[in-house]
């Protein structure tokens, strides 16, 4: 039998916008990779009326139902309150849990005096499964009744998330048939439109496996997933749909179940003994950022300059006086000898540079917002792909640095560092 | 008559916890400025029959629904669909929208070729007032009918937040009674459970207006919000509670209305003409990055250099061997000769370094994770912060940034640039 889940957030600060529901997106992920589909999300505020509505709601269309927040003394248990009532159970103390929580405080908050309304987190659903919270004060509870399973997590992301995956996910194995396996199929230089349009027919007509495209931030994803009774019968079945959509899509896929392409160039710049660094202007620091990003980053990316001015360009990355004047710090010739320069510096095999107009005014050579000059050195060669990267400052930054990082892909993959337009 | 508001978010990759819904979050925020009750979040996949079903529920509790995501051609633009029949209304080709679209695929993405279902995106409900997207390509929407307010935005969060601030706050404008008026302190050096302890009597007593503190990444932020007949009298509320708050909190408090520590100090190097630069070993450009997201930042910020290994802390920002060799890289002394270094290269005023161990393993002298030496140099002076910043690589360098901007802050308002700890 296949489970339907709704996650219910109790928390008037989410409504209010001050925090944002992190915690559905948490548990999200882990019961899909229970194999167990959440259909609904939902937010309700401390209010016990519109609490009880929404869990009537719940009750009607998902068979398991897990609360985040609620749970503390400051808005007086209501989750509990709400739940237990709803299912008919009465609250009772549990000892060992009053315990705990006198622990926690005695251990943890030895600064701060425990008010007693905190003994009312021990005020728990007869006959429930207590599920212990080691990261905070407010116990978690399961139970099932009438054909759903209950399950009650405090709202701190922290506590929330050590719960789940210490408590929740073992309660809930026995829920869940068979497996879910899924890769995932990185794009850069394809838009999600595009990417779907190539794939519409074939994605309406799979059930399993399936696919499904995302797209982030300028990248592209595509997920297979698959189902099955074993873990190995799941991975045999995403083979050969892999496989074709690799040969459909050839170089435009930079890589398989990496998170990004700063991971995937790291990992090409280790394989083969290379290191790497940037000369960034528009892009002031993003991409040495993003480099850094990734712990383990000092063995194959040295660092580089931010040169947001003329003067640095000139002066520490070796930039000729001539070529900005002739040609101004948006130009061809600058990126190249940026390159260069940046390689020299820094002594690095391969180096990166980025100039540009990220906005929101063109220059004042009247180049316009979103032009960017890409630069990539390795030894003596250089190219410079000149990229018109759209308006939105963040976008441009952003998009330029997954472009310079797709041009050293490229190069350490073999391909072209061009691409070629279509 | 008060509102009621339900934001129903549409998307498949949301229940799959591929992303987190931030819309939710920032419309929120938006329409409780506006004094608009938001009492329910819900989040539904792209599947018809759910969605339908979700919004009968929506309408049942709610007078303003406000949807984003499902607009777009991947998704057969499922809300709009959905909302047009629960509102017994057609849709009908926008030809104006359409052009806007082929517009937007020209000039934006000139590379790309638009594919047909794009214009499918200029189907609209007859008779809405079509909210045009600057920012994107699939166009938002809104009517009324049956006593709710339907509003459709796209789902993601660049476009979702310009349409919210340029289409639908004034659309909603009518619809709010009274006027709200909020001013936002911005506190760095203390953390959010302390002062919301330290207000918490305040806060409980107040009603108008009223106070709410949040945490983000590292700073803390208190909203002061009022709401009256006239802008004027929402204003002149504000006033006496923001002397308080400065009284009690001093310096600590280092803006108000800035979004950030870098516009504040970005703002303090523009009104005194400085300039500043940073050499960044452990955050990696973090903070280059961070002063250039600022549009503009050319003017203040020179640059700089990301020294993510000793050769380059030692040739290029001159570094003595000695010093690396005797104290490490990561000590009170290198963060010195890199604060100098770095404004003696660049040619800048000021200038900060940072030098530190973001994790996740101690260094090679056994220096453990979070420990992070913060220069900054003004002409001759140099002033050098030992900080221990937890043990999350993001944290880590975040936190760092932070406390080297706050030392910025500090030295150009004339305060102790490194604070006395408490």
């Amino acid at each position: 039998m296949s489970h339907t889940a709704e996650l219910i957030a109790v928390g008037t600060e989410l409504l209010l916008g001050n925090i944002c529901n992190t915690d559905a997106q948490m548990i999200s992920q882990t019961l899909s990779a229970l194999g167990i589909n959440v259909f609904y999300h939902t937010v309700v505020g401390d209010n016990p009326q519109r609490a009880k509505e929404v869990i009537q709601v719940a009750r009607s269309r998902a068979d398991i139902i897990i609360t985040t927040g609620g749970l503390g003394p400051t808005c007086d248990d209501l989750t509990k309150q709400v739940l237990a009532e709803a299912f008919g159970k009465k609250l009772v103390f549990h000892e060992e849990s009053a315990r705990r929580i006198r622990d926690y405080f005695a251990r943890r908050l030895p600064h701060r005096t425990m008010t007693e309304n905190n003994l009312q987190q021990a005020m728990l659903p007869e006959g429930c499964t207590v599920l212990d919270n080691d990261w905070g004060t407010a116990p978690g509870c399961a139970f099932e009744a009438e054909g759903c399973t209950v399950i009650m997590l405090p709202g701190p992301p922290r506590e929330c998330r050590a719960m789940l995956e210490h408590r929740v996910v073992p309660y809930l194995r026995h829920l869940s048939e068979g497996v879910i396996a899924s890769r995932t199929l990185k794009f850069f230089g394809i838009g999600e439109s595009m990417l779907e349009a190539q794939l519409r027919d074939r994605m309406l007509s799979m059930t399993n496996p399936t696919l499904a495209p995302y797209a982030k931030e300028g990248e592209c994803e595509l997920r297979i997933t698959a189902k099955a009774a074993t873990a190995q019968q799941a991975e045999a079945m995403l083979l050969p749909v892999e496989r074709e959509l690799e040969a459909q899509f050839g170089d435009l896929i930079y890589g398989v179940d990496v998170p990004n392409l700063e991971s995937r160039i790291s990992q090409l710049l280790r394989e083969q003994g290379l290191t790497l660094s940037c000369a960034e202007s528009c892009t002031g620091g993003l991409a040495a950022k993003r480099m850094t990003d990734l712990a383990g980053a000092s063995q194959v990316f040295s660092g580089g300059v931010v040169c947001y001015t003329n003067q640095v360009k000139e002066r520490l990355l070796g930039v000729s006086s001539r070529t900005l004047d002739t040609y101004g710090a948006v130009s061809k010739e600058t990126a190249r000898e940026l390159a260069l320069g940046c390689a020299r510096l820094m002594g690095t095999d391969l180096a990166i540079s980025i100039t540009g107009v990220a906005g929101p005014d063109p220059d004042d050579r009247g180049n316009p917002v979103g032009l960017v000059y890409i630069g990539l050195a390795h030894g003596d060669q250089v190219w410079v792909r000149r990229c018109q990267l759209g308006s939105a400052r963040d976008r441009v930054r952003n998009s330029a640095v997954l472009t310079a990082f797709d041009m050293v892909r490229r190069r350490l993959t073999g391909l072209n560092v061009i691409k070629e337009e279509p």
